[in-house]
Formats: C-alpha cells, sequence, structure tokens
C-alpha cells in the first residue's frame, strides 16, 4: 500500500497506489493493441478461485508505477487523437481576467504548465461519437468501451452452464458480449454516449447507457479558500480511486478557470461543468445580465479546455417558471433558478432554448456532450412528478432530436427528490420523450426527512431507477442539504452510489454483474477473510471493522467471526453438513425425505459445480497476456 | 439536552432525556382516558407551522421528568393487566444455575431487584389479542395502538383538500383513522400482532401489520465480557431512543437469564428471542443434545420473564437440509444450522416442527407471539429464492395456520440476501402462504460486494419489502458479516432502516406520512435550519454537519448555505420568484405562455394553499388537552 493513502493530505500530494489486495492490469484488444485498457484484478488466496477483474475508473493514478506531475498532466490515454482526420489545431481564445474571476495577481493560481493548442473539427467530416456511429464507423473509443465494458464476460459465459443469469432489465438490451459494433450501434441510435472532449486526450473513455455498466457521477466543488491547486485535483482523484466514472466540476467564484485547467490535465475520466456559473461570474452574479455572447464566450472557452459534457438548462421555458410558483420547495436547481431569473426579468423566452442550435455547433465542434439540465426537478417529495417538472422533460425530449440532428452526443438529466412509487413513471417518460437517450439521475431521494443521511434516501432511489434504466447515477454525500463534503464524505457517497449501480446492474441481469458477489460469497462461506474484504468495495474498512473485535493476524483466517464466536459458527456447521449429506448415497437421501426430483436436481447442481470448479482457474486469462476476446 | 447524551457512557448510565428541538407528550383515548400515549412533538420556529408530532418508541428514558432507576424496573405502561380477567399468578419456575451458563457465584450478574410472581393464562378464556379479536373484545392494547397509529391523522385529513394523499399499496388496505375495531379486526384476521407478553407490563403496546406503519427491529447481544448490567440495558435504550420498535436480544453464553431480566424490566418496548440459543447452551453447545424437555424449560423459563416473541425455527423440516448443500453460502442462520445439525444427526424429523401444537400451548398461555424463524434464509445473492428458502417458508404457511387455531397471534420471518428484482416475489408468496401474517424481514442485502455498508446494501432492499408490504424491518448495522456493533454502528442501522421504513409509508399512501416531509421541506425553502435540523431523524447529526462549514449561530438564521453561498442561492431566486408570479395578474401570465387551465390550476393551488396554511395552527390538538379523536 502506498504510504499516502493513509497520510493526512499534504497540499503538493495527490493519493496514489493501489486499492488494498488488487493490481493495476491493462489488456490490450485483438483488433487494436495499441490500447490498453485498464482494470483491477483482485487475486483470491484460495487457488481454486480465479482472480476477480473488476472495472477501475481510478486512472493511472492506482498504477504502482505512475508517478504523478501535476503540471505535466497525465500521458494521453486517446494518443489516437492526434491522427484523427476531420481535426484542426488552431489558435485558441486568449484566456481574460474574468475567466478567473477578476482576480488580483497575489491571489491568481497559476496556469497549468501542460498546454497546447486546441483541437476542433475542421469542417463537416464526423467529429463526435455520435457522427462517426451514424457514418458505420467504429472509433478507437468504441474499442476501448467494448473492451472496458466486457470485464469477466467470458466467465460469465462459461458459467452459463452452471448458472443462467437472471434479471428483469424492463426493455433494456443487454447482450452476452460486447462487441466494438454494438456500442457504435447503440451510440447511432442515441442510447449511449461516450463523453470524449477532442481536447481531452488523457480521458480514458467510457460508455453512459442503458445496455451497459450503470455509471456514477461525483461532483467537486472549490473552497472557499483554496490553498492549493493540487488540493482541488486530489478531490477528483480521491473521487475516482472509489469508483467514481466522472466528476463534474461546479466550482465558482475566483481561479476557476485555471483550477479547471490542471483539473482536466490530470483527469483520467470524462469532467462535466455547468457553464451557466462560470458565466454568471463574469456578469457579477447578475442572472439579469446573461446574455448569448457572454455564454457562447464560456462553452468556447471550456470545450477549448476539454470539459467532456456540459449542463445545459434549456428546457427551463419561460411558461415553466409560473407552474412552479406553488410549489414546495419550488426551483432547486442553481441553473434553473438562474435561468428561471433570466426569463422571468425579461419577460422573453430562454436564450439557452431560442439559441440551442448555436450551442449545438459549438458543441459539435469539440464533441462536447450535452447534459441536457433539469432544472425544474422536484426539490422535496411534495413537488414530484408535478406539471413543472415533466412539461421541462417534455422539451428536453425535442431538444434532444435537435441535438442528434446537429450530430451531438446527448444525455438527460433527472430527479430530484422522488417517493418510491413515482420513481418508474420518470424513467418510464424519459425513455418515450427523449427517444431513449441516457438518462442521467441525482438520487432520487425517496424521503426528505433525513438531513445528515441523504446518501441513503437517495441511495435507495437511485438503486431503483438504475434498476429501471438510468445509466449513471449522480452521487449524493451524507452532507446533501447541509453543507460542504469533506473526503470521507465524499467516499461514503460514491461508495454507497457503487453500491446502488451495481445492486441494479444484478437486478437487470448484466451476464457479468453477479461474478464478483459470488466469489465474495464464496470467500466468506470458506471464511478467507482477506478474500472477503478485498474483494468488497471498501476493502480498508471492512478490515477495520473486523479488526475492531478480532484485531489478531491469527483471526484473518480463523473459522469463526465475532457474531457468533468459535462455539455457534452456523456456517461451519453447514460446511461439516454439506459434507455429510454430499457422501450420501441415494437410498440414504430417500430416508430422509426427498423426493426423486429433488435428489436428480441436488445431483445436477453438485456436478455442475463441480465442473465450474474444475474449470475456474481457466476463465480468466492472464492479465500480463493481454488478449482478452472482443 | 440531558448531558448524557453527550457524555461517554459510564457503566451505571442510561442515556436519557429529550432528542433534541422536540419533546415527550402524552394523549390520552377519550374512550380510555386513563391510557397515555406517548408521541414526540416537534414544535417550529415558524408561528405559521403548526408542531409536527411523531411516532414515539422511545419509552420514558426521552421524558424529562423520568428518572431512570434500573433496579425498580420501569412503571407499568399496561396496568390494566393486573385486573385482566382470564389470567392468574403463580409460583413461577426455580432459577436453575444452568439459565444463567452455571457461572461462578464471582462472574453472577445479580438478579434484577423488580420481581414479581408470574402470570398466565388460568384456563379456557381469551388471554392472547388473537383470542380476544377473534371473540370481539376490544382490549387496552388495542385502544392503546390505534391512538399511537393515528398520528397526524387529523392534519392529513383536513389537508386532503390541499393534497391527496397517493401511493401504490399492492393490495394494503391502510385506512384513513386508525379505529380500535380496525385494530381488533386486523389481529382477528391474523394480519397484524400486538407482540405484548402478560408478564411484561412495562411494555408500551405497538402493532406489527402491513396495514399500520412500518416498523423497525435492532439486534442487541451481551459483550464477552461485561462490565455492568446497565450497559446491556443501555444497548436497548440506546436503540429504542433512535427508533426501534422492538428489539430482540440475541445474548448467549454466561449471565443471560439475569441480564435478559434487566433488559424486560426496563424495556418499553416488546423484546424478541430467540430460545434455541439459551436451551443450545444448557446442553454446552451440542446442537445433538437439544431435546423437547430442554427446549420446553427455556420457553417456560422465557414466557415467565416476560419475552414478547420468540422465533422458533420450525420450518426447518428434515427433508429441507440436503437442499442447502449444494448453496453458495449453506444454511447463515444460527438457528437454521442449529436445528439442521440436529435434525441430520438424529435422521430425525425437527422437534420443533413435531412438538409445535405444544409450543403453541405454552406460548398461548403467555401471549408470546411467534415470530417463526426462517432458518433456511439465503446468505447470498447466489442462494436468493432457492427451493429450500421456500419449501421452508410453504411450512411456516402451514404452521400459522396451526398457531391461530392454538390462539396465538403470528408474524413470520425472511430473508436475507435477494437481489431487486427477486424481493417482490418474495413478499407475494409470503402473503399467500402465510394467509397475510405479518412479514418480519432482515434487509434483505441486494448485493454481497460491500461489507462495511451492509446497512446501505439492506437499506435499499428492506425500502423496497416494506413498500411491497413488510410490517416489520429487521435492521442491518454497517458491522454486518465482519464483528460486533459498537454504538455508532448501532445509531447508524436503525437511523438508515427508519429511512427505509419511512420511504416505504410513502410509497405504501400512508395518510400521515408525508406531513413530516413536507414539513421540512418548507423549513428547508423557508431557510430555518433549526427547525430542519429538528424535523430530522437525527438533528444532532444534521447540527453538526451544517456547522461544520458554517459554525456561528448568525448562520443558523442566513438565508443561504454553505454549498451555494450568499450570492449564488437558488431557494432565494425561487422566493422572488414565488413573490412575483403571485403578484402578477391574469394577462400577465397569459403573456408568459400560460394556458388559461394553467392559470386557473395555479390559482386553485394557491387558494388551497392559503387556507391550509391559515388552519395550520388549528389542526393539531393541545398535547396537554390530549383529547385526540380515536
Amino acid at each position: 500500500m502506498n504510504v499516502h493513502a493513509k497520510r493526512p493530505l499534504t497540499p503538493q500530494t495527490v493519493t496514489t497506489g493501489p486499492i488494498e489486495g488488487s493490481r493495476k492490469v491493462y489488456a490490450q484488444p485483438a483488433c487494436a493493441p495499441a490500447l490498453r485498457v485498464p482494470f483491477r484484478e483482485i487475486a483470491l488466496t484460495d487457488r481454486n478461485e480465479a482472480p476477480v477483474r473488476v472495472y477501475d475508473a481510478s486512472g493511472p493514478y492506482t498504477d504502482p508505477h505512475f508517478t504523478p506531475d501535476l503540471s505535466a498532466g497525465l500521458p494521453p490515454a486517446r494518443a489516437w487523437l492526434s491522427a484523427r482526420a476531420g481535426l484542426e489545431t488552431y489558435q485558441g481564445r486568449a484566456i481574460k481576467p474574468e475567466d478567473n474571476g477578476n482576480v488580483s495577481a497575489d491571489g491568481l493560481v497559476p496556469a497549468c504548465p501542460a498546454t497546447r493548442q486546441p483541437r476542433r473539427a475542421a469542417g463537416a467530416e464526423p467529429v463526435t461519437q455520435y457522427e462517426f456511429a451514424r457514418a458505420g464507423i467504429i472509433t478507437e473509443e468504441m474499442i476501448y468501451v467494448a473492451h472496458r465494458e466486457n470485464l469477466g464476460r467470458e466467465a460469465a459465459v462459461a458459467q452459463a452452464a452452471a448458472k443462467v443469469a437472471d434479471g428483469e432489465s424492463f426493455g433494456a438490451e443487454i447482450p452476452q458480449f460486447v462487441t466494438p459494433e454494438f456500442v457504435r450501434s447503440e451510440i447511432a441510435r442515441g442510447r449511449a454516449i461516450i463523453p470524449a472532449n477532442v481536447n481531452h486526450p488523457e480521458c480514458e473513455p467510457m460508455i453512459i447507457g442503458r445496455n451497459f455498466l450503470v455509471k456514477v457521477n461525483a461532483n467537486i466543488g472549490n473552497s472557499a479558500v483554496t490553498s492549493s491547486v493540487a488540493e482541488e485535483v486530489e478531490k477528483m482523484v480521491w473521487s475516482i480511486r472509489w469508483g467514481a466514472d466522472t466528476v463534474m466540476d461546479l466550482s465558482t467564484g475566483r481561479n476557476i478557470h485555471n483550477i479547471r485547467d490542471w483539473i482536466l490535465r490530470n483527469a483520467p475520466v470524462p469532467i462535466g461543468t455547468v457553464p451557466i456559473y462560470q458565466a454568471l461570474e463574469k456578469v457579477n452574479g447578475d442572472a439579469t445580465k446573461l446574455d448569448w455572447e457572454v455564454f457562447k464566450d464560456t462553452l468556447i472557452e471550456q470545450a477549448e479546455q476539454g470539459v467532456d459534457y456540459f449542463t445545459i438548462h434549456a428546457g427551463v421555458r419561460l411558461a415553466y417558471v409560473p407552474l412552479t410558483a406553488n410549489r414546495t420547495t419550488g426551483i432547486v436547481s442553481r441553473g434553473g433558478s438562474i435561468m428561471a431569473r433570466w426569463c422571468l426579468s425579461h419577460h422573453k423566452e430562454s436564450f439557452l432554448y431560442e439559441r440551442f442550435g448555436d450551442i449545438c455547433d459549438i458543441m459539435r465542434k469539440y464533441d462536447v456532450s450535452f447534459s441536457l439540465g433539469d432544472g425544474l426537478r422536484p426539490g422535496s417529495i411534495a413537488d414530484a412528478n408535478d406539471a413543472a417538472q415533466f412539461g421541462e422533460l417534455e422539451t428536453l425530449g425535442e431538444l434532444t432530436k435537435v441535438a442528434w440532428g446537429k450530430g451531438c452526443q446527448v444525455m438527460i438529466e433527472g430527479p430530484g427528490h422522488v417517493p418510491m412509487h413515482k420513481i418508474k413513471i420518470n424513467m418510464e417518460k424519459q425513455l418515450r420523450e427523449c427517444g431513449e437517450a441516457p438518462f442521467y439521475t441525482l438520487g432520487p431521494l425517496t424521503t426528505d426527512i433525513a438531513p445528515g443521511y441523504d446518501h441513503i434516501t437517495s441511495g435507495i432511489g437511485a438503486a431503483m431507477i438504475g434498476w429501471f434504466g438510468t445509466a449513471m447515477l449522480c452521487y449524493v454525500t451524507p452532507k446533501e442539504h447541509l453543507g460542504l463534503p469533506n473526503r470521507d464524505d465524499v467516499k461514503t457517497g460514491v461508495i454507497t452510489y457503487r453500491i446502488a449501480a451495481h445492486a441494479a446492474d444484478l437486478a437487470k441481469g448484466h451476464p457479468a454483474a453477479q461474478i464478483r458477489d459470488d466469489a465474495l460469497s464464496r470467500a466468506r462461506f470458506d471464511f478467507r477473510w482477506e478474500d472477503q474484504f478485498n474483494l468488497g468495495l471498501d476493502p480498508d474498512t471492512a478490515r477495520l471493522y473486523h479488526d475492531e473485535t478480532l484485531p489478531k493476524e491469527a483471526h484473518k483466517v480463523a473459522h469463526f467471526c465475532s457474531m457468533c464466536g468459535p462455539k455457534f459458527c452456523s456456517m461451519k456447521i453447514t460446511q461439516d453438513l454439506r459434507a455429510e449429506v454430499q457422501a450420501m448415497g441415494e437410498n440414504e437421501k430417500k430416508a430422509l425425505g426427498l423426493t426423486k426430483e429433488q435428489i436428480a436436481a441436488q445431483e445436477g447442481m453438485a456436478k455442475k459445480s463441480a465442473e465450474f470448479m474444475e474449470k475456474g482457474g481457466k476463465l480468466y486469462l492472464d492479465a500480463d497476456q493481454a488478449d482478452e476476446r472482443l
């Protein structure tokens, strides 16, 4: 373990080193051997147990061979971009004092030295993943994510003889194997996106769509007093270490341009922003002074930096604003309230709505994906699924088609606060209105009565809506509604949402999802404590909790735990029973009261199980050979 | 606030004093003015907001007028028992050394001085709540729980004009008002139970059933080294402080009889146990030596002490044991594995199954409710909903009818580990097989991959199964699978499960559930920080989190929070917008693009809202007058 993971964070440090009990591995798709697709592999102590390969969003920071140099930025994961046709480099927009909030020279955070000329579309040739997909072209990004999503599928298929993966997918069409062609077809249908700005070569491609693994976003933002850029970068690194697939930088105020640059140059995951926040800074916080010019300027500024997706609240139309007046909690989205303020003050239709085509033209040039914002999402159980919310959703559906027509990738943001019985209709309406564009939801929180625990009130809703079809879940931390999350809060939020995402993958019947559950359950039953810890989402916490009552090393191989103690252990009793039952003959089993069918079923299970265990070591390929099938 | 709540626990202390920001109130049903039904009332800082009355399981410990004396035990909440016909007192069973695990005189925890002669049924007259209900008799317990459940219903009905309570109840029949007659009829149908041993007069009656508020159970157990009985009692007091409706004492080993006595004499909630644990102690931990005599002796011992419900694993039949042999995690229930061990070793049908009628006869005499144990519940996602689990459930259905025939109250225990898509079938099968007897589930955990966070993996499943119809949720703490929960873990587990239970109440359309959400949401929108904290399930944690970034007193009345700061606040913007929209004329609204229908709907809402706010102060009756309608 890297000492950094345990040491209090110093301003010039980001957290590095492997997640306890696992190692970083890279695989190279046979059809594109230049790609290095990252995974995390958890080796187990039982030699009959194959190592378990899991999805890994943490980037090079968990690779022991990597030493971060924040000034240099990450090496490009998408080196192929420099050879991609249809792009041009050009002299980018000059940085202006207002980009950093007109901060004084003393207070200015230095720019990140890792600079390069921005790229953009040179003309009408395909630039966005959507355009490539529609043109029938498979990009490196598509191959990369196909391989990445395929994780463990070989094992799942081999296991199929022993156990048929089940699930209720509510119309999702999850394939047995993800091929690059499947990825292309999903993107072409608008059902998935790969947020990947042409100016963010550091990003390891990932895909967001209902027929892929459910993803998690974490939000970060600058502190009032920024002591160092490393601290801001660390927020991103820490989030992805625990499993955030994308990170939204919601910073406001001073130095945001420069800090965003440091984050982007060091981010192996897509970075999302809400450009209206910075635009508002540029007009000194007066929403009524916003206009198309300042917004356009901000879009280009951030697109050149490499932001992968923009939240655009173009669905907050003038007519919807009065619909929120009698709500219990009005408009709770910052972007939504800014635009509502603007619309009402000017008595005009939203300029984001009116200039939506122009926004598309800019975002298309850089392949910045749309995250169509739900500025009118409900902020309380009382306001769930009301006319304002659903009116906006219908407009987002209309805009989705406009964006597709312009060649852009699109996902749709969703609520919010929704009681359990009103969640499914959100998913169904979103799929219908928005042509199955990926849904990206905040929670939803299933009750309002637990401030301090909203990661849980919302984790319940997130698991359910993920099951129903949401492609990415925006995390909520325990500090929601109360204050700014600290390091522990961020970790708790991310782990909670990884639980929700995985529970959804299981329930949808994702072919590879249950492999990890089963490996952990076998470890639990066999009292392989270290394996149980390491297979968990948070090995450190699991180990700590175990050691609180049974700290000795011997207890980590003990065939009991502190709950029952050695005398009473039900697992131990069952292990003995299992051996006895398996040693019985058919007549003995009959004498026990088993029917012929039960005996046959039981023997069939035993046989398949034995076959699977024999094959166990061969189901996974060696990581260093890196020759996984696509 | 009582200082005890903040001070580290000393061995002779239990936690007392009100939950921050609320006060204990008692109400007396008009039809039974001798009863004092406890609630907690949260007064709000806005004089237009009525105080919010919430369910309160915490007993006298949160009453500032009460000083606990553990040796004396609690004053009887069910004083009426002494006058109840059909009961007799008698010379109880003598305490034997093995009752306390043959502990040496030095190690013996003294008996609780608060003793009395045990009561039991004198003959065939009704004794159990089920028998009374079947005979058409409404007991004091039924009046008490009707009043307790009714909490806030008057307000809900008054609000109905402004907002129709919605929900999807999956066949539950939740009434607008709970009457004692409704309680009686539900108990008579076997759809609800009031666990209330005639030897537990300290217990404040509560009801468990699908048509009532969803309840939460917390498990406690003795430590290896018991430093004081107060520490053991404190575990119970601490659990109910945060909302546990019942507590199971799962202690094993030495002193369990005497410690159980201390717990019962000081417990205002029903106490459940698993008698087979103590029976096993009496045969020195050798499951094969268990027999009917030792089990019967244990049942009577605990029934005389006042245990309110017994988990009885009578569904673990001999024939089911081999069905578990090929499971990934075998039998994970302690009781289940003990009985499986016994059955297989003797090659005999379970004596719990064979003597089930005799067990009923004993439990009926004391009105100990059955919690028919799911000894074969799945211990992993892999084993969910398998033949062993469902076979046992069918047997539990058979036994339910036997117990009803003997006059006993019954609930049914349920899983375990179940992925989301397999949860609903559990509920449906349980209702069908067990004639709608209340379901009492552990979780279920929706994935196995998060040791250290199983309160969350299971909180997701608990909220869902509670929505589908489970009447009581057994909590899971963060330490599940890893170690013994400490004080913080217990609190986290209880709060998580209160969230799940409340989310379920909301989704079922419980008429009173949303009152608290709405009050909290209004407080949030109005920046009434203190109200927001106090209306939450855990005011201390909410306040702490808020103060971490905005500690000053002034910030608790500030119209902004640390997330956005004063400049950017969306709530503030919306409050301004609301005022503007409400000041508009119809023509102006039309100019904004609103249709006639939208304008009419909006004005209608505004009118109803204003009416409700006017009535606000009158919807709740004064607690001291305590004259709530039944």
